[in-house]
């Protein structure tokens, strides 16, 4: 697969690259057994002693960053578990220290310093490597792989997941990163991550890729000083008349370009994480302001900003709605429960008119509106957008035509819409209240104002 | 005088950048008066509360940047006092938080989260502004020119210091730092911050600048990807045959520029922290090794890395030494106090050779390898360049004929050399035990091996 | 096809870019007849008078660009036609102004200025156009494509050709060029064209490209300053151990690369002409030279510069040799003529060994040391690198297994050897002598060291 | 001087840079004597014979390029009459090749090549070396110094700078320059390039030229892609609220930057060539067309592009006229002739109003309007812009406060007006009838609308 060649090949550079600075380097065992692990204990704690002085802890650094580079699958795993367990917090020492300070003994700075896992300190080290910091991103999805697995004995992780969680959130603040717009004259190396990155509409080859960097598109990346060539976020936009309800038509590869002078709306059609190990540590909401800002300036003509988006749980929460709730929600004049038709449907969404598309719609609505969790929409691409002050502009059955969009979505999707002057209305209402703000159309879907209880966490 | 207006310039840009972003704003009291500081409490107030999401916040803090930016001396101090007083730790809360945790009621992450004071998050919203960091920076400098004058009403910003400290120090870390080197093709208005910038042989005018960029020569600066066109510290290095012994011969105008492919030695002449908000937060000691490294690739014949470094503290040092003690260290063998003698002479230095030259020798000797304060060296240059790893090569009698060089060291300089095999091995020596390594013509110098006790701090 | 694309959107964005110096433009006769032809001459005659001052004559010769980008096939053939035939030289004034130039009533640059047909004026006009340079050359590229076709009504081009080129030539001086490589940080919009330039080895695909990228493959090419991301022509070198004999093995994907570190041999597979407007114009040359210039400052240890090339002539020349001269230089001991047997092989080419494969090796030999055309090598690419210096190293038989190269020189290719110490009495050799230098191994594959005057042209 | 040295330390580098194409090089006779005369000429010779192929060609024109450059005045005098005077045409093989093609024996080619003198070959050579298109830029510089001299001997000189001129203007077409803009943020050794070429109002220091890169200016120049570092001719523009009438009000340092978005004028109050041995090649007139462009798409606001301009040749022109004309042009009512009154007045300029003003206007008026030489304009600027299109707006008595200004056009300046709709047809009225358009206010000016026989050249 192209990517896969890709990290390969990082990888090797790396590696390369910290053999200058940890000095010759031996064989390793690249399992780790137990007799490497006692040896690499021990290289840990020389490091956080840092004897020497700094540049020479750096050095350290680097040696176990090629020793982690150079393990395998469960070597890795091993060396992740060490650092979680072995480096955490003296919790004895830390409670210590919390009563000396309560009891003014110390002050608020010492106690802070007690409160720092050692293996913060050892993971502080890297970032002053060449590529040091895309290690430790890649080293939390490593770790994130592992909890995601939820084996019993990784649980350990969790500790290290937030400490490391906590440094890339510092050194990953919006502040520090760049907005750049990709176009086809960018590097071959850079636009080549995007295959890899693109999460929501695969690219099939680098004609299609072309077509996604032609003049009525735009793709914008947030980029970090320090991880020059490597996207953290990417984001597509279309330049349409109009505002676009189905991503078939987006993509279509045969029509030719539009003319982006005459477009009036700047559809966002996909928003991909590009660094995995950055999950949770949130700037998409960032990246789409500044990019509206960008947009308003190069084309004044535009002045509708939505998106297309999907709705990936929607199948699974209508699938598990109570038969009573379903029949009702998708049409209350005529009480049928939709879904054994709906299933019966194997490959080819519905018409876009008729009975069943307006089922679908209602339900729709009503899942993005009501459906919650602790009070916000419990569709994940919902609450990232209404959560950045978005609405919802219109339900668009049929919009994804594809086989994953029937398997996910059956087949509808969403157009959220961001204006500038009701975007912290929406917000706040949200936050505070748990509003979902919502077009007079998609409004009209819905017959029941309240709020029901029945709609629970899918989760 | 140059720089003054550069900073001027640079302010009214930075103001002009957050009216945008802090939207429309008013006329404003100068000085900051008593109403004036209870609207600013409570935008302070607001800002925190983040009402609105994130990016209303930043928005906030933009307006809160421009205030502070529109204020005149006066009004600046209050902000700052406003801000260290009223938005400091809440010391109960934060007591109560460390007894839970010490009760095992509440997790670590909580604690911190409890130790963080309200103006440390205050002032991470400004990194996301354009020229944030900067202005965090200057922010800084101007509570250290506060704290310097001792005005026992600042005393309250130490710790606000402390934690704008702490952020910077995370935000300047050596792994987001850029080495650069300086050229006469550099942009001009990059290289007129040197005029500021140079702390130890201060640049004329143009032309003295550009023959600082000859071909002989090297300047070298770390830059922050935030603060893309100001240096953060810079390095003047001559490339010589030999280690120069007066820095006037090296900055002599009227020589020819030396051929640097001749050259053996690369000496460090110079080395200035440009941002005095910057104080105390160390890259200097990481910008002489990656220069090093540089500088021995792109010159294979450079075998000899060495500094003429100024001796900040010595004629003070000397003048406050007990008779019998200045007698002793100046030549044992003629028990003669020299410092009437050296006190007579006003502006001229001593010739090289001969009994007063003998006798600054020996003392200079004697004050950098004996005089300690806390088991380091006294003088503060002598305690950067051995800290990190350099021996004392010589003493160079006359090494500054300036007027400056006699009033502060009788114009005495000195040479360390650094080595890239020593370098470990000296930082741990005065790390463990103290011990200032020096060549034998050094230590040839001093008669008594014995570290004596009278050799106390001179602060 | 990749690339057919490219052109098409080029061509729009340059007509896109003229619309705006050639003011408004009204629809035009795409195939230019008769009474749009006596239009179009008469704005080619008033951009030749040039009323209204330079600026004015430049938006004539946009609009007349613009114009000819707008016809069809069959309209840019009679723009061509009009441009050669209405304004070429006028002979008769010309040969007045010579006798006058003879008789001494004018001087040397009015004869030339008398001499300069009115098209070459109208065609410098473009020059100032964006892309215009681009123009000028794929007009060239269109005169050269209808002259090789044959058509008699065509030949009126050839002076329209010469001229162009002689204005091209001072264009592409080879002080203009500039020499870059090309790697797969390029813009992909760059390295898209290379799928359309090479002409040795056609890229399959995105990864076979990059494959040529790899850390042991170089890629260079010469760029003029205005047609900045268009290659003139592409040189590809591979980074080997020894002298490569066969392009499978050199192309061969699966391979792992090569440590370009323990290189000591660069082997240039692949030198492409980009610009077909450029035919003629030399600069490959100068190209070769300048790549081992640099090679050899970055790889030390590389110290053999050699060519693996095809011999496209070989097949062709040996099917038409007289059954007397293939039967003896085949191989004098066994008189068989070999080609029989040959013909008989369709698909795969004949073992390295054997007595076949020794018959092609002496045919080889012989075709690139003795057949020659107006002294020179018969083979183009043999004239090409003889011409250049360099000397006839090996003949590899089976060095090209693909059907193309059974097809055009039963799979024989041979080695150029560039030393830079023979590369001048080489040259002088052949251009003064006609004499072939080949090493010992060649000539020991020809048994008789007479030229025969059998080796007539196949042209 | 600022600039001397630097071209001191640039022709070094060149010398340096062509060591490395030219091979050994032995001591030479700088003032290049009898001797060293006749062994140059033999090398020029080998150099125009080739012999070698190319490259080894233009390895000898480095050689004889750094032979140049180490010459001194006398021996670069001596180079200069050798290569006019050895290398000119052969005038009798040319009237020969003249006659064959009058007798159609040989093509029109044929006879071009004929009438190519030997030295334009030579010098054609050198563009492939670095820098070299710079050299010959300067070997002009230096054939028209010793033309302006006026020297007899140097008149052998005049082919060769004909020849070199147009080898120039083919090189330096418009279509190969780059426009750029000159900022604050550009590489000081550009800035310092325009000290040295800075013609109209001389650079102060380095204080001055930041003024000069302020916000309310803007400095725009053509560079050659093969002079990268080197402006060919530099313009400068103030963005004003209306038409400037004094230079010293806009120069003036004291005066705070305007603000450029309230600006609707853009003075143009300096256009210097940088490059004296590009002399009457002329590309002026597009710099000028193509900054209006730039500037009316980055400020929309500014509908006035007018210039600033001296006189340079208006005393001379007044002091030499008749004292009828003298008298009746400065006021016909007041028949007073005014120049004793203004040579009396030595340093300080006269008061904008009053008689003596209303003289000089007057005069003023008729100088541009109606002095000429050869139906164009007498005064060089006017020449210049009136040439381009422009048209008179305005005369400003007093303009120029300076000594320089009183010297040469007794403080009199003059607005042009440079208008897209008008540009062509003012063009076309200079040069189809000499008409010279001015404003009404200018027109006023003159009371005889006649042109008279009397303003003959002054040249």
């Amino acid at each position: 697969m192209i990517g896969e060649q890709m990290f390969d090949r990082s990888w090797r550079i790396v590696q390369g690259l910290w053999r200058d600075w940890a000095g010759g380097g031996s064989a390793v065992d690249r399992s780790l057994g137990p007799e490497a692990l006692v040896h690499l204990r021990r290289r840990m704690v020389e490091c956080l002693e840092a004897r020497g002085g700094e540049a020479s802890a750096r050095a350290r650094a680097a040696e176990l960053g090629r020793h982690y580079l150079s393990l395998d699958v469960d070597g890795r795993r091993r060396f992740l578990l060490l650092l979680a367990d072995g480096f955490g917090l003296d919790e004895e020492a830390a409670k210590a220290a919390a009563q000396r300070f309560a009891a003014g003994e110390i002050d608020a700075a010492t106690l802070r310093e007690a409160l720092a896992p050692p293996r913060v300190r050892l993971l502080t080290q890297f970032t002053a490597l060449p590529q040091g910091v895309k290690v430790l991103v890649d080293l939390r999805a490593a770790i994130l792989g592992l909890l995601d697995q939820k084996d019993p004995e990784s649980a350990v992780l969790k500790g290290l997941d937030a400490d490391l969680k906590a440094l890339l959130t510092a050194w990953f603040d919006v502040g520090l990163l760049e907005l750049q717009r990709i176009t086809w004259d960018s590097p071959a190396s850079l636009l080549e991550t995007l295959f890899v990155t693109e999460a929501v509409h695969k690219i099939k080859d680098w004609k299609d890729l072309r077509d996604r960097l032609d003049s009525d598109r735009r793709v914008y990346a947030f980029f970090h000083p320090r991880m020059a060539q490597e996207p953290l976020i990417v984001l597509n936009v279309a330049l349409t008349k109009g505002i676009a309800n189905s991503v078939q038509q987006l993509l279509d590869e045969g029509k030719p370009s539009d003319d982006p002078a005459a477009a009036d709306t700047a559809m966002f059609y996909s928003i991909s994480n590009a660094q995995p190990g950055l999950r949770g540590i949130g700037f998409g909401n960032f990246l789409i302001k500044q990019v509206v800002d960008l947009l308003r300036r190069e084309f004044p003509r535009v002045t509708t900003f939505a998106t297309l988006s999907p709705m990936p749980g929607f199948r699974r929460w209508v699938d598990q709605l109570p038969t009573e709730d379903a029949t009702r929600l998708a049409d209350p004049k005529h009480p049928v429960d939709p879904r054994p038709e709906l299933n019966a449907l194997t490959g080819p969404p519905p018409a876009e008119a008729g009975r069943l598309a307006h089922a679908l719609a209602r339900l729709g609505a009503a899942y993005l509106v009501q459906a919650k969790r602790d009070q916000l929409p419990l569709d994940p691409v919902a609450r990232f957008h209404l959560g950045n002050g978005a609405a919802i502009e219109r339900i668009n059955v049929g919009g994804d035509r594809s086989e994953k969009g029937w398997r996910e979505s059956y087949g509808v999707m969403v157009n959220y819409l961001y204006r500038l002057e009701t975007i912290e209305a929406n917000h706040e209402a949200l936050e505070a209240h748990g509003t979902v703000v919502a077009s007079d159309a998609v409004r009209a879907l819905l017959d029941t104002p309240r709020r029901f209880s029945l709609f629970r966490s899918a989760g």
